[in-house]
């Protein structure tokens, strides 16, 4: 008999996995247990169909329950994997709707039980109008909700990157957004003067930003605040995720930094034969030289894409992440990548960096807007660290070839040395990067 | 005293070197000859002008005479040099509006001249209405011209980038425009597969291209050529530029490639206490492992920065080129670095290729345009040797991610590790770079 992989969980990290392992050993025996109804949807566009920039929730549908089936994997949708036996290899799954929970061998399991926004211990965090945004599921209710209670006033609790783009969509959808922040800055990802210029661009758009300010608790139609009270009809919680590990650590695996999945460079979790990819799991910061948790997309397809080969005998190792990520809000684009100032001197480094402001495009030509770009390097080295790109439409990819320079371990000389594209439409002749690195030297 | 510099050429060459050097050294005494009337400009700016996208030359201008004069550099514009004594340390400089020839020392010589249109051998290319475009006053004459006879029929000679642009160019300015291209496809510097998506796109703006076709003589309005007549009011010649290396060369320095001034990490010459830098001189192309002639602006800036650091007697090195260019071509954007598919085989190597189509934004977001990414990788080392990209808005400044990567001699199965930037507005989760890694493996 051919082995039986079950995959717990329907998007990009168990299906991901499962789905790659499949096209590679076509005999696997392929069973995912969904809880939602949806398979292998790109989460992050929810904000953009909030604000009305994406018609539908389907669009953002890479491939259905019927479409996996076609090709060849079992997909149970409205199933929630409740307990795994890894001394008998057996999970235990019940249906959503209800109904009795059944036992479900397998010979291989990879877990892509993904996170789930964090619930801060308020009072009143329970109260129906507060919505965390994760699953599509989670967007679909959010929006009804909005719609039932034509929401005028919305409070977006944390002012990360989730927050900040559910500020502006409901901006877009016609409501007065108030975004409330903890810490002195918005975007913590960011150094405090590279967030400030995201502050300023969401001035512009008639959000209100508070700073310093925590949440007391949540009554019908207001928040309170240690600044006082504000008025809401919707609350959106956005102050991170935790992963969705519970099932794991019931079934004796190893967890780590943040209750992530521990995993191996093959995705491999502390239990023979179990796998695990995406926001439920932990990866290797190779700047910090330690494990992270780090729940973007981008770093879940990269890690299911390893499971899977690993899962069918492949070879495939995950080299780890940097934290590249990028947003846009309030037409204002934003790339980070590696360490920030702030994150290199709390991890020990002593460093250096440099702020720098060029255009987009050659300053002469057609809609050239402004980018600022910020290099943090290594003192002893002069390895680039990180950097972190605030700017106009063209800015924020242009973050990625600072990601490949950290990612090759690269001084800032070398960075300046580079053999980057120019044409007036695209870049200054020094592109905005190199004269960062320059301005480093 | 101090030691005295001079720079041959007003432009980035000479001049970004003349700058750099003074910038370290203020007590250097810096003089200054140009040949026209401008200096320090961006003459990649001038299809753009042409086309009418910038609106006068002078914006092209990034530091005029009086500027540069400003910070301490004697410049002297309608000024031609027109030998160089090196035993003697003199140059002999000649006023272009006439007046005798006068000399002038130098402890340290730097040489910019740049490089100048190729001008075939054929009949009537000399008649007054074919034109090369190099410097802004060829622009400046060339509009003139094209104003004067309200050109109706222009001709290009040659489809390599400043041909297509200068087509697109006078498509706006409101003429019939003819590619003439002898080889079999425009864009050499791309292989034929990716130059014919450019060649789709210039259908669509009505430019007619009209390959293995070859210009045999130029008469009064009209091209003759291999495929018959063609109307022309204006002939354009886009087939390449050859080093002002007359100069050097007659000052018994050492010539190379193309006839480009042999230099060495430090710009330095083969002539002691004499530099270059720019289009007259050569570079060592990192991935051929030969030395090249690329007269490319980026590349110009690195070398002008890396002798006016020597000449000062700080540190500095060329690191070399890999050959990254980038263009925009009737809306289509076109990126390229490092060998095409085609130059590696020329070179020996055993490679193969990927080509994708993917697109700029997540496939759901509003404007994702279709983007091509094609790769070639060493066979037996696996590393990416080159890389090419054709797409719409947002397209081609993802080359330099893979210019870093080439750079940096990443394997494919590196590039699919790489922690790139994600997010709907910007690119699909597999950045369509990771996708031709991926389909490389």
């Amino acid at each position: 008999m051919p082995d039986r992989l079950v995959a717990i969980g329907g998007n990009a990290g168990a299906m991901g996995a499962a789905s790659q392992a499949k096209r590679m050993q076509p005999d696997l025996d392929v069973v995912a247990f969904e809880r939602g109804r949806r398979t292998s949807y790109a989460a992050c566009g929810v904000p953009f169909f909030v604000g009305g920039e994406v018609a539908s929730l389907d669009a953002l549908v890479a491939r259905t329950p019927a479409e996996h089936e076609r090709r060849g994997i079992d997909v149970r949708v409205g199933h929630e994997v409740v307990g795994v036996d890894l001394d008998r290899g057996v999970v235990s799954v019940r249906a959503v709707d209800g109904g009795g929970a059944s036992e479900e061998g397998f010979d291989k399991l990879v877990m892509g039980t993904g996170a789930r926004p964090l619930r801060p211990p308020l009072p009143g965090v329970d109260l129906p109008f507060v919505h965390g945004v994760q699953t599509l599921d989670d967007a679909e209710e959010l929006l009804a909700e909005a719609e039932r209670s034509g929401s005028e006033d919305v409070v977006v609790v944390g002012g990360g990157y989730i927050g900040l783009e559910m500020a502006e969509a409901f901006t877009r959808w016609g409501a007065r957004v108030t975004v409330v922040e903890s810490s002195p800055q918005v975007l913590r990802a960011l150094d405090a003067d590279m967030a400030e210029l995201v502050s300023r661009a969401m001035d512009g758009f008639d959000i209100v930003v508070r700073t310093n300010v925590e949440v007391t608790g949540i009554e019908p139609a207001k928040v309170t605040t240690t600044a006082g009270e504000l008025p809401a009809d919707l609350v959106v919680l956005g102050i991170g995720v935790t992963p969705n590990s519970e099932l794991a650590r019931d079934a004796g695996i190893e967890l780590g930094a943040r209750n992530a999945i521990v995993v191996d460079e093959q995705q491999r979790t502390s239990a023979d034969g179990v796998w695990a990819a995406g926001d439920c799991c932990d990866s290797f910061h190779r700047v910090l030289g330690e494990r992270v948790h780090i729940p973007l997309g981008t770093v879940t397809n990269r890690q299911a894409r390893v499971a899977g080969i690993d899962i069918a005998g492949g070879d495939a190792t995950f080299a780890g992440v940097i934290g590249t990520a990028v947003t846009r809000v309030c037409r204002t684009e934003i790339g980070r990548t590696g360490l920030t100032e702030a994150e290199a001197e709390r991890a020990g480094f002593t460093c250096r960096s440099a702020v720098i402001e060029s255009t987009t495009r050659a300053s002469y030509y057609p809609d050239a807007e402004p980018i600022t770009v910020k290099l943090v390097a290594e003192t002893t080295s002069g390895h680039v660290l990180g950097g972190q790109i605030v700017g106009g439409a063209g800015s924020a990819k242009r973050i990625d070839t600072i990601a490949t320079a950290v990612w090759n371990e690269m001084t800032a000389e070398e960075m300046v040395n580079l053999d980057l594209a120019y044409a007036p439409p695209f870049s200054p002749v020094w592109d905005p990067v190199q004269t960062a690195a320059r301005r480093l030297l």
